[in-house]
């Protein structure tokens, strides 16, 4: 199978770690059958063969290897995190009754949401399993740590979903819990498995928590300015979805009298109308909102990168670097 | 606070370990505030304050108690299994649309589905922190396969619940999983954490799977006979949500080809009329599908006393054959 050939740095790291990553598929393949229950690795193969950029997986790999691991436990980390992954989506799409995902319908869709939440926690038990295989007890508290922050950041979204008084801070603790949380873990364990000096492992666990939250808010962006064919997601679903994220927060933050009473009717009542997301847009836009939110990320992307400052040079460590500056542009 | 003594063998091992189960009980409800998201300790507490019989922590507190073990590990580990079968709870209740659970509304109906399949997930996170901190691989192993066995279980109910071909076999699979793998792994850790030798390991695990098959049977035989002043859940339950059940799968295999007719009709295409249940109940009885189940339970109850002979004389083992006897008693 020819891929064309690319130099961006998400493909690069692609390429230096595709013989693990084989790896990691062949296992995450071999844990998804399930003899009793066929319905499991249908709805896993859904949404795992409809790709994703497998970047949390990606991360430990990098990582280990940057780190100078030679085991095999890597494989069961990636494997353990794109798990961890899965579940979060299935059940999210089942919250947020969402229809569309990575460009094909969701599994709650295709077959029911009770297919979804089951096969969810059974995902997650696995990923469990994988992770308990490693025989690291320091690798499986951050896990369990990631996992805690990561649910916990969901129900604080689901309550403060609709609440225009949400501040930028409440955001960021949803941010860090709905994505840095598996990010920063998936760069932390990759370092600890491979016996990685405390400094390094700091600096890893920093850089996939900052990159994280970039990666996010630059999803939250182009949720706003994106066009689906590029990100597979539907334009404008946060607001029809009345989630607040980074650039309504910040339009909220700067509007008139007449224009809370716009976000009022539309995320906390619910109203929506025909043109409401073509004035919610322009509300954003007038505000200075898309810019100040990219600058955000811009800011993240920095601290990301500070991060890897304290780590040693190395051909990966570089291609980190840019990978973080790539996940920006996305929104050009 | 005063408690009415009493002699059944639930009540005197609750007696005996209470200050055990105080302690549980403190680590749970630490475990369960969440500064950022309050919606979490509302929805758990909701369920854990409606009581319930606590018999899988217990479970944990006795074999522990009966090995020897002297450490603090066994509150965690009790704590561990409750906070794993209120998560399976929550997300059963959304995925069966109960309204009822313990003699109250279910979390669902009382806040939504999506609180209770988030703070689901949160608690499952939690039950996994907790038993990392007893920094036991082997009990971490034994979790995280019952954990995988009871989503696996839980999916193959869904997917076999409709059909009347369902058998014996496949019943005794969703029981397994759904009820016994947490009864025999809540025994089976109390064993490990204590060093228990491998053969009484075993008798343990023995214990808690036979245990938990017979439990699981006799609940679903309540919902065809039971009355729901006793039992907290509404008799005809599991015939309105076309779940086969043992007695079903029995009075299946028996029924002539009228009688499927009906069985098609109401279980596979879901067509339910006013006076079904009571016909279902009648074909029921009509097959001896009721006393075949008891007897059943009663088998089971019985290799569960059997696995018992395998440990040593103590005071908490006794007991623990007496509540296996009491589990079948519910019936009467």
């Amino acid at each position: 199978m020819q891929k064309e050939l690319s130099n961006n740095p998400h493909d690069v790291l692609a390429g230096i770690l595709a013989a693990d990553m084989a790896r990691v598929d062949n296992l995450i393949q071999e844990r998804i059958t399930s003899e009793n229950a066929p319905r499991i690795p249908q709805v896993t193969s859904h949404l795992i063969d409809a790709g994703g950029k497998r970047i949390r997986p990606m991360l430990t790999l990098a990582t280990a290897s940057m780190c100078g691991y030679v085991g095999k436990f890597h494989i069961h980390l990636a494997a353990t995190v794109e798990f961890i992954h899965t579940a979060t989506l299935l059940h999210d799409d089942v919250v947020d009754e969402s229809s569309q995902r990575r460009g094909r319908p969701t599994a709650n869709l295709l077959w029911d949401n009770k297919s979804s939440i089951l096969v969810g926690d059974y995902l997650f038990s696995r990923a469990f399993q994988l992770m308990v295989e490693t025989n690291s007890i320091r690798v499986l508290n951050i896990l369990a740590n990631a996992s805690a922050t990561i649910s916990e950041g969901e129900v604080l979204q689901l309550t403060a979903a609709r609440d225009i008084r949400t501040t930028e801070d409440t955001y960021l603790k949803v941010v860090r819990g709905k994505t840095a949380a598996l990010f920063s873990a998936a760069t932390e364990v990759g370092g600890v498995i491979a016996g990685a000096p405390q400094t390094h492992i700091n600096a890893l666990q920093k850089y996939g928590d900052s990159l994280g939250v970039a990666f996010q808010i630059v999803d939250d962006l182009l949720d706003v300015i994106g066009d689906s064919n590029k990100t597979g997601k539907n334009v404008g679903d946060d607001f029809r979805e009345r989630k607040l994220t980074l650039p309504f927060i910040k339009a909220i933050m700067k509007a008139t009298d007449t224009e809370r009473e716009f976000w009022l009717r539309t995320i906390e009542k619910g109203d929506q109308k025909d043109c409401d997301l073509e004035i919610a847009l322009e509300l954003i836009n007038s505000h200075g909102a898309i810019e100040a939110t990219r600058k955000d990320a811009l800011n993240w992307v920095r601290q990301a990168q500070d991060a890897l400052k304290e780590l040693p040079d190395h051909k990966i460590r570089d291609l980190l670097y840019e990978l973080s500056t790539y996940v920006i542009e996305r929104l050009n």
